[in-house]
C-alpha cells in the first residue's frame, strides 16, 4: 500500500487526500458492494454518485451500446439529449422546461449563477456558510471550507446556515425566521453595496450543513425577501435530488418552494460525467443572449444515454420509494441506538440520506465521530462525517440500499460505539 | 428534421446553434466517417475530439471493462489514475511530472488560472486578443468571441495574436518581436495596476486565431518578458496535443518552449469526458495549499481506462508519425489546388490540423467562407471556418485520417469551389 501511496502523493500531490485513516484500495463494485485489491467486501453507506448501485448492468448497456455507436458534440443534431431533456424535465413539477448539459456539478453551478446574473442585472450572491456548491474559481468562492485566495468578493454574502443543535436565532421554533433575518440583512447589504441581489443558492436539504430537521416552507420567509428585491432561488440538487430524499424527487419539493433555477450532478449518470442546470425557458434565452456558452462534452449521446438509463432504472426499480422505506426503517433502527448511546445526541434524516450527530460533556464529539468513520471501515462499512463540526456520521448509499443492508449497518455502528467510546 | 429542431429550440434554448445551414442528424461514427439518420455517409474532416476516430474499439472497450467493474471516485485508492498518470506525464520532454485529473478543458483552464495565482501570489493574467479557452465564468473572461456582461475585469490583458495575411507589426518578419513588444506592455500595464503578473496563457499553435505559421522560438522573447515579471506559461494543449501537429507530441515543443503548466482537454479520452492539468509538483502543491479542490469524477477509473486506451492507441498505429505524413501530403495538395483558386490566399498548418486562408477583391473572404463550409457538407464532407474573420477552412479530422481521405477532401473542395466562386 505504501508504494502505491507514494506514487498518489507524487503523481496527484501530497495534499490529495484520501478516506480513512487506512486507504481503501478499491477494485470492484456491484449494487451496494465494494471489494478492495485483497478481497475484502464493504458495505458502501456513503457514495451517492452510483445512485442507483454501482456498476448497474443497465447503465453500463447503455454507455457500452452508445459509446459503440456514436459519441459527439451537440452543434450537430441527435435524438438523445432530445429524449433526456423531455425526460428530465418531465420529473418537475412546475415550469422548468429547459436545460443546459454540462460535465460537473461544478461546471453547472459556474452556469446558474451567471444565468441569474444574466436574467437579474445583478451580481450579488447569497449561500450559507457551511457549504460547498462546486470548484470552479467562480463557485468556490461560495464555499466555507477554505476562504479563497484574496478573500471572498465582494458581491458574495454567506448567512449562517440551518442546525438542530445550534439552531440560528437560538432556537428551533424561530428558526425559519432568523434564518430569513439573515438573507433580508444580506439583501439590504448587497443592494447598498450596487451589487443587488441576483440570486440566493442552497441546497434544499442543506446536505453539506448537515442535513438539519426543517419543516415545509421552512425558506418562504428568505425566499419572499430574495424576490421582493428581485433576484432568484437556485436550488442545488447535487445531493438531495433524483428522489434520494424518499418523499420527493427533489429537495425543493419537500421544503415546498419552486426554485427558479435547479442544479444536477453527481447521481445523474451514475459515475458517468454528466451534469446539468434546468431552468425556464426565458431564462435560458437571457443567459444565451449575455454569454457565448457551449459545452463540448455536455450532453453528447453517451453522456445522455448514461442518464437516461438512470431515470429509467430510477423508475423500474421504485428506487423513490426504496429510499422512502428504507431510509424510515434505519432512521427507526438509529433512534433504537440513540437509547443504547449516550454520545448519540440527534437523529435525523430522509429517505437514504439519514445519519447521527454525536455530542459528548455538552460539546460536539468531533474526534469520536472520526474515530468511528475509522472504525467503521475497519470493520467493514463504508461511512463518512458531515456538519460544521464534522461531528455527525452521514449515512448517503447508494439508492438500491435495503433493509437487510440498514440492519447490518446499524449492528456494525452499534458494535463500533462500543468499542470507540 | 423540423421536428427535432422545435424539439431543441425548446429543450435547449434558441440561441444554441448548430453547424451548417442544414445541420447535421448524426446516427454512427466509424473511424473518419460519420452517418445520418437517412444512411448518408459523411468524411469527418473537423473533430478533433473523437481523436483516434470515431467509436475506436479499443477505447470502446476500455470504457466498457471499466464500466462494470468499478467507477468511482479518488478519495479512495486505485491504479488506474496513477498508471495513467505515469503514462502522461512521461510524454512530456520537462519537469512536468504531476497532475490534476478534471471532466472538461474548461475546468482544466479553470484550474491553471489559479494553480498561477496560488505560486505567484499574483492576478493579472495575458491572453491573446481572438481566442478561446474555455466556458467557466473565470475562463471565459480570456475569450474574445463575446465581451464578458460588465465588461472584461481589470486583470484580464489581451495582446494582438499573430496572423499570416495581417502580422502584428505589419510584417512577418517583425511579427514575434511586435508580438512579444504587446506581452511586454500587457506586463508593464499589470504591474503598474496592482494586479502583477500570473500568468501568459496561450494556445501553442494559436489554433482559434487562425493557426498561424510560426518559426520556432517565435514566443522567446514574450517569454522572457512573463518570466522576468514573476509570472508562469501555461500551454493550452486542447487543441494541439496528442500528436496530431505530427512533428512533436505537444504545441510547446513545436515552438521550443518550456511551458510551467499545459492544460489538456478534448481528445483526451476520444470523447468520454476527461481532462487534465500537468505541472510541476511544486506548482501543485501550492495550488493545493492555497485552495481546497476535489474534483468528483476527475480521474475516476472509466476516465482514465479511456485515456489510458487513446494514448496506447497513439502509440500502437503510430497516429503521430501518421498526422505528420498525411498532413504534409494534404497541404501538398491544397498548394496544387491554389494555384488554380484565385480565393486561396494562404495555405498552412502542421499535422492533421491545416486549412485554407480565403480572400477575395484584397478583403477576407468571410462570406465565401460559410458558403464553402456548407456546400461541402452538402457533398459529404465535414469541415468548418476559423480566424479573426472566419475565413479560413479549418480542417482537424480524427487522427486516422488517410492520404486516401485526403485526397477526397481535396477533389471535394476543388468542386465545391468551383461551384460557389
Amino acid at each position: 500500500m505504501t508504494s502505491d501511496l507514494e506514487r498518489r502523493a507524487r503523481l496527484l500531490g501530497p495534499h490529495m487526500t484520501t478516506f480513512y485513516r487506512e486507504p481503501v484500495h478499491v477494485v470492484r463494485g456491484q449494487g451496494v458492494w465494494l471489494w478492495d485489491k485483497d478481497g475484502r467486501q464493504y458495505l458502501d453507506c456513503y457514495n451517492n454518485v452510483p445512485h442507483v448501485g454501482h456498476c448497474h448492468p443497465r447503465v453500463v448497456e447503455a454507455i457500452c451500446r452508445q459509446a459503440g455507436a456514436l459519441n459527439t458534440h451537440t452543434r450537430y443534431v441527435h435524438d438523445m439529449i432530445l429524449d433526456y431533456g423531455e425526460a428530465l424535465t418531465a420529473k418537475f413539477g412546475h415550469d422548468l422546461d429547459s436545460l443546459v448539459m454540462v460535465c460537473s456539478g461544478s461546471e453547472a453551478n459556474d452556469v446558474a449563477l451567471r444565468m441569474a446574473q444574466a436574467m437579474t442585472g445583478k451580481t450579488g450572491v447569497i449561500g450559507t456558510d457551511n457549504t460547498y456548491h462546486g470548484n470552479t474559481a467562480a463557485v468556490s468562492q461560495l464555499n466555507s471550507s477554505k476562504v479563497p485566495v484574496g478573500g471572498y468578493q465582494d458581491h458574495v454574502r454567506q448567512v449562517p446556515a440551518p442546525d438542530n443543535m445550534a439552531p440560528v436565532g437560538g432556537s428551533l421554533e424561530g428558526q425559519a425566521e432568523a434564518f430569513a433575518r439573515g438573507v433580508e440583512k444580506a439583501v439590504a447589504e448587497l443592494d447598498a453595496s450596487g451589487h443587488g441581489v441576483s440570486a440566493l443558492i442552497v441546497c434544499p436539504y442543506f446536505a453539506n450543513e448537515g442535513f438539519p430537521t426543517l419543516e415545509r416552507g421552512f425558506l418562504d420567509r428568505a425566499i419572499a425577501a430574495v424576490r421582493k428585491a428581485g433576484g432568484l432561488i437556485i436550488a442545488d440538487e447535487v445531493q438531495p435530488g433524483f428522489g434520494r430524499i424518499g418523499s420527493h424527487w427533489w429537495g425543493h419539493e419537500r421544503l415546498g418552494f419552486a426554485p427558479d433555477i435547479v442544479t444536477l450532478g453527481k447521481p445523474m449518470g451514475n459515475g458517468h460525467p454528466v451534469a446539468a442546470v434546468v431552468t425556464r425557458p426565458e431564462i435560458l434565452t437571457c443567459f444565451q443572449e449575455a454569454f457565448r456558452y457551449f459545452n463540448t462534452f455536455g450532453g453528447n449521446p453517451v453522456s445522455a444515454a448514461a442518464a437516461m438509463a438512470v431515470l429509467q432504472v430510477i423508475e423500474d426499480e421504485a428506487l423513490v420509494e426504496n429510499a422512502c422505506d428504507v431510509g424510515a426503517y434505519a432512521v427507526g433502527l438509529l433512534q433504537e441506538l440513540q437509547a443504547r448511546h449516550d454520545v448519540i445526541a440527534d437523529v435525523r434524516g430522509a429517505g437514504l440520506f439519514f445519519g447521527a450527530e454525536l455530542w459528548r460533556d455538552g460539546t460536539p464529539a468531533t474526534g469520536l465521530c472520526a474515530a468511528m468513520v475509522d472504525e467503521m471501515r475497519d470493520r467493514g462499512v463504508l461511512l463518512h462525517s458531515v456538519g460544521r463540526h464534522s461531528n455527525t456520521l452521514k449515512v448517503r448509499p447508494p439508492c438500491v440500499f435495503s433493509r437487510e443492508n440498514a440492519d447490518q449497518l446499524v449492528d456494525v455502528m452499534d458494535a463500533a460505539l462500543g468499542a470507540v467510546t
